[in-house]
């Protein structure tokens, strides 16, 4: 849920003005996304989302985000396609905060995906991977393992008020997967935050992705790690090896995995699960007064953590090979 | 900025199969709104608005506001319209809560209205008022004077923490409105809160009023001092008379205010502002943890208060006679 900054009349006018797309019938701020504020704006000539990008967002990274969805989006995967203005930039400044307008995306993000879906997220993963293959900028992944010490830091010191020895936990996990983090793996352009929400649905079939502002260079297969416990885990907790099963399989429909990427799943699982729990550990021991986001439970992945830690290979996702 | 209640993927395909209007191709929560969840609805037919109503709304007000959005628009007032379901209902139940599905409506509310948007305001209202003459049901104001000793009840004692002598100055308010009240104004169906966010312009134009949950039974000179405040006040907190003669002359374009309600005005502007004041302070001192929504500063309407209690006669609002 996100509106952090109002815009004025007079500004979305003067910004509107810089682009041929009509002028403004309705304007209304979107309950979704975490990190900016999204507008649904409709024009005289069409439907259109406006993101404002606020400071959790590194200015110096829009380029690769915004060069990104343009670049995805002329090789089929579809995704927003930022508008350019008259002068053909993608990216202005509006509010005082830099913003670009993109197309509008039909379809709804499913609350409950089936088995059936997750299938279609493993395809449509795999798709953005070989169509990230010439894409030109580079981006590191924040966060990723050298990111996560950080992290553990600024919660530590509370983090046991959220849950019994949690700062223990932590810091015992972080110490195994710096240990065991898997390097020289196939990488190129990856996601990095697949969540359901992120992901549109018209009917059975998938519609689209958006939101790329994690968009990094990184490991393939951990971009598919994070989805293993986004997509395949049942409300109560527990894992859904069928669905696992469908993400894999589907993902293999496009693009095989290496046999150092299977070997290296459970690891890059763990490490995946522990980067939410702890951002989202982080977030929650600094909801800001008057905060119009509520806070994700980070608890939910130290429990897929845990499920994680037991796995023996790959075969316990429902990779049959 | 509101949604309160989620919505499921399968919850929401069962609904929409009571209705005429084709299946889901997007559906967003909208970040505004303070007393019910809305979401903009697109569907293979058209686009619409879902409204869950949540606790704060009374759900046997609802056949009110709905009845009154049907009426009013079926007299040429622009408003959402509520669409019937193949049953003929226009209420329903989704997500445990009551629920519509109204019209979308082209515009955009004003951040900075100017003196011309005042007059389309005070146009538009007293059109309303006409239009709702022969509207058959009828709902008592919840919130005009006998309604107010509870919420400063509520308030009191916290009041001055939000600032020195705030208790004592409201009661002292109250104390006078009760005793200057006017009865027997001539009365209607009043929207009772039309600020700038509940009214859309296309450029210039009004283009149409939204959101009836406070609509009732009560004076119209009443919802013309609610303007007052709403609309012709600057961000430093100065009435502009401007603005003020634009709404009374653009109200009076349609129906000419009585000379009761010329001399009722300033005394309705005080009662207004104290009702804004009291349940804003309510809910600044009430805020959830975990609320989405942000409070509104009550200090503003105590400074709008103070300014109609200065007021001498309305031609102090630009009336010119």
């Amino acid at each position: 849920m996100a509106v952090y900054t109002e815009v004025s009349d007079e500004a979305l006018a003067a910004f509107l003005a810089l682009y041929d797309i009509g002028e403004a019938v309705s304007f209304k701020g979107i309950a979704e996304g975490v990190e900016n504020s999204n507008f649904l704006l409709r024009t005289t000539k069409g439907q259109f989302i406006l993101t404002l990008y606020e400071k959790r967002v590194n200015a110096t990274d829009l380029p690769f985000f915004v060069g990104l969805m343009e670049h995805l989006s002329s090789r089929g995967v579809t995704c927003p396609q930022p508008v350019r203005n008259r002068e053909g930039a993608a990216l202005g400044t509006l509010a005082g905060r830099p913003a670009a307008i993109v197309t509008f995306l039909d379809g709804v993000w499913l609350r409950r995906p089936s088995v059936r879906h997750c299938a279609e997220v493993g395809e449509a993963m795999a798709t953005m991977h070989l169509a990230g293959a010439d894409f030109p900028l580079r981006r590191a992944n924040a966060l990723s393992v050298a990111g996560w010490p950080p992290l553990l830091a600024a919660a530590a010191a509370r983090a046991d008020t959220v849950a019994p020895r949690l700062a223990e936990e932590s810091a015992a996990e972080l110490a195994f997967v710096e240990a065991h983090w898997p390097a020289g793996l196939p990488s190129g352009v990856i996601h990095a935050d697949l969540f359901n929400d992120n992901v549109f649905f018209l009917g059975e079939r998938l519609s689209g992705l958006i939101d790329f502002y994690f968009a990094c260079n990184d490991a393939f297969a951990y971009d598919l790690a994070i989805c293993l416990s986004a997509w395949c885990f049942e409300p109560d907790a527990d894992f859904n090896v069928s669905k696992g099963r469908a993400l894999i399989s589907g993902y293999e429909r496009v693009r095989r995995l290496e046999a150092a990427e299977v070997e290296a799943l459970p690891v890059l699982a763990r490490g995946a699960a522990l980067r939410f729990m702890l951002t989202r550990l982080v977030d929650w021991l600094n909801v800001p007064p008057g905060a119009k986001v509520m806070p994700k439970n980070p608890l939910e992945y130290r429990d897929k953590l845990r499920f994680h830690q037991r796995v023996r290979s790959a075969a316990d996702y429902g990779l049959d090979r």
